[in-house]
């Protein structure tokens, strides 16, 4: 059974049972908690990283991508915050960085090699400034800082949206500050 | 309370409960499916998603942004499914819309007399093309389609990668298929 075959075998037993056991909820598309989510695409937080924070589904926007991270004012990521602070209501955001995360462990020698081994072409990737691209990061807890400090920063997104720092455990999942946004905010 | 004071005391709570029960569960960072799924911000796919596909935490990694669209080669998207394939495994992926898309009811005017009102230079909005760079959307369908095949056509993504377009209702959570990768790649 191919997976795409599998997903809508599991999704149809899904929805029946979902139907069956009265769990259908009808919810508007604004997040109730006025928040929004930036963190990895990491396997580990599948599932999990939103109940560990104490949100339920109707609460919060979540944007993902590879390391939490911000490359250019063009980033997808610049845009869905200044669309959802500006168009959706949302009055925070919260950057959640993860410890081992696997774009600490990536290099661009090795990014290349395996770029051209996997067929990438080499012009395509000489028109690129390949470590910037790739926006690999060094550690995981100056790429929070970092990010928070652009989305403060860019000029699509509004002053006095709160923008919070942490860094969670892939493993105990345990959360750490690394900047509390309303202490930028001058309040306690 | 603050939002971040609720959502530490949550966590406390959170990984105190889940060591209790004994659910802590050491996983590695690669993606037990070989698979991606890329969706949108929307608050009501969270918790949800990845469940109505018969995926857990350990199996899949996740992409989000506003509409799950993609503006230009350069996006996160692109970088994130390229490492994603190239560096950590990925054989799939699955582009997933869903209906009732925000990203379908704005509009430019709209939007750039709410980026004005809420403080957004003038100067900034005229330096890109605010279409564009929003990535709004007409239709949900195209929208999957068009961006299948943005990953399809990407140089920065192996050509032997299944890229499959869904679409999810936002009430029900039932799946349709807009495109089968498997049936791209010449398989039944």
């Amino acid at each position: 059974m191919s997976l795409l075959d599998r997903v809508l075998e599991k999704n149809k037993s899904y929805v029946k049972n979902r139907k069956e056991k009265g769990r259908e909820e009808y919810l508007s598309s604004h997040a109730k908690k006025e928040a929004l989510i930036l963190t990895c695409m990491d396997t580990r937080l599948v599932g999990v990283l939103e109940e560990a924070m104490g949100f339920k589904r109707g609460e919060v926007k979540v944007l993902k991508n590879a390391g939490n991270t911000i490359r250019d004012n063009c980033s997808d990521v610049i845009r869905s915050i200044s669309l959802g602070t500006i168009m959706m209501g949302l009055k925070e955001v919260f950057v959640v960085g993860h410890r081992d995360c696997g774009m600490t462990k990536e290099n661009i020698e090795d990014i290349k090699k395996a770029m051209l081994d996997r067929g990438i072409e080499e012009q395509a990737i000489n028109k690129i400034d390949l470590l910037k691209w790739t926006g690999i990061i060094d550690d995981e807890k100056e790429n929070v800082i970092y990010t928070v400090d652009k989305i403060k920063k860019s000029p699509f997104i509004p002053t006095d949206i709160k923008v919070h720092g942490l860094l969670i455990d892939t493993n105990s999942l345990e959360i750490e500050i690394i900047v509390d946004g309303n202490k930028e905010k001058g309040e306690l």
